[in-house]
């Protein structure tokens, strides 16, 4: 079957379409789009219910984006709608976009949903607020071997397109959880495993603390670092010694040391 | 003597100033603007040659913010012009301006300048484009103890206002040196330091080399890596595994892990 064309940036479809970049719509419709061949790729990978695939094959970058058409031309179950540059780019969040939109059905994983893996490594990450930061971190935590992560008091959604985009699509490779800390606690503690919280002013440096059993690291907001209560409940409190003039580095750069010094020592074993 | 006081946005000396955002107009003039009290701190602190500070008290966030213009007050080498809230508004480069501009003079260090301290970690950047990442990895890098760093053929200046803004002013804590690769590497073999490429193709983990002695830790640019150069001409070519769906890490990533493994060795002896 053919699929739909749409020439104008003025149709309504495209206008309704733009309301999902925004949190209320999204969550009001529990529906949210995916940019890119990179993202959508690892979305479809990874079972996620992507309905419908709005393209632009004009402004396909590569000869994957051709291929990635052709695989959901033989999904029944795929709606495809071809758009014209302009109505892509009126679509489109991105500058300089690649002429691939998906939008999918919303998941949160339920914390019971999660079953660890034999000697599991998880990230906590607890009042992040830049959408930018939360998937540069998802990004690295996929790359140190992260199983899971959990988000507590998140300022933004893990649904919200920069997140998608600085994961690189990774968020869809692997469980994220959004829930109130103490049942993340429950959970860890219920699962043996042990939490370790990251601070300034933690007692132990972090390549002194011992990440090669059952292990979660927990991460603060980009300000005001962890809430009192991670800072109380969890097993350790892990510092990153600062050797310079900085008082501290950003979030991002404190998620990827820590979790690469805990791929490092499960590497030994 | 009570400073100078420019009221309107409209002033010819606000006009000329906010120019030096712009790299020609800094490059033409060899002056710079750095924002901010942290980013002024560092400046300072470091022997920055900072010949003007614009101010207004009115957008001062904190006590430290008048206890640095007071400090400014007492040394006659510095000149001081107050600003309206409108026209300090109009000069800043950023949202929420706090008050403090100063004008300094570029300084770059020869690379005959570098005087290696005992057993050093130096840290190389190679065609770095975005100036947010060149101050994160900066940042970074004081952080992990790095003596100095070394850029070669860099797509963005060193006096970027986001390359201040993003290493929080730690560009001032540390010698930056500006130089051809084919330099920077006689420099390196000449004071025996050796040299390791970051790579994706290297051939060794990063966690499996000895970082314990004179290093220099080479980073390529965000998408096209490392130079064919530093691929054959540096001494080492370590990789960061990566453990789940994501092909890299982020060069801002990519540099602070490779740094704090190269720390953390260094704690060790």
């Amino acid at each position: 079957m053919e699929p739909l064309f749409i020439q104008s940036s003025a149709n309504q479809r495209i206008k309704a379409l733009m309301k999902l970049w925004n949190r209320k719509e999204r969550e009001a419709r529990t529906t949210f789009l995916i940019e890119g061949l990179r993202e959508l790729t690892h979305a479809v990978q990874n079972g996620v219910g992507v309905g419908c695939i709005y393209y632009c094959s004009d402004l396909f970058k590569s000869e994957q984006h051709h291929a990635f058409m052709q695989i959901a031309e033989s999904e029944p179950s795929v709606e495809r709608v071809r758009l014209s540059p302009e109505a892509f780019k009126k679509l489109s969040y991105r500058e300089g976009p690649d002429g691939l939109i998906g939008e999918a059905d919303m998941h949160y994983f339920d914390i019971d949903e999660i079953n660890p893996p034999p000697n599991p490594l998880f990230l906590v990450v607890d009042g992040v607020e830049k959408p930018g930061n939360l998937g540069a971190i998802i990004r690295s935590a996929d790359a140190a071997g992260v199983d899971a992560i959990f988000c507590c008091d998140l300022k933004t959604d893990i649904f919200n397109p920069n997140v998608i985009r600085s994961s690189q699509g990774l968020i869809f490779a692997m469980p994220v959880v959004v829930a109130e800390s103490a049942n993340v606690l429950d959970f860890m503690q219920h699962v043996g495993v042990i939490t370790h919280a990251t601070t300034p002013d933690g007692n132990k440096q972090f390549w002194d603390i011992d990440f090669s059993g059952p292990s979660a690291i927990v991460m603060g907001a980009e300000d005001t670092g962890l809430t009192e209560f991670w800072l109380k409940s969890a097993d350790t409190r892990a510092v990153i010694p600062m050797h310079g003039a900085a008082d501290s580095l950003n979030v991002n750069a404190a998620a990827v040391v820590t979790l690469f010094e805990a791929a490092r020592q499960r590497n030994l074993m």
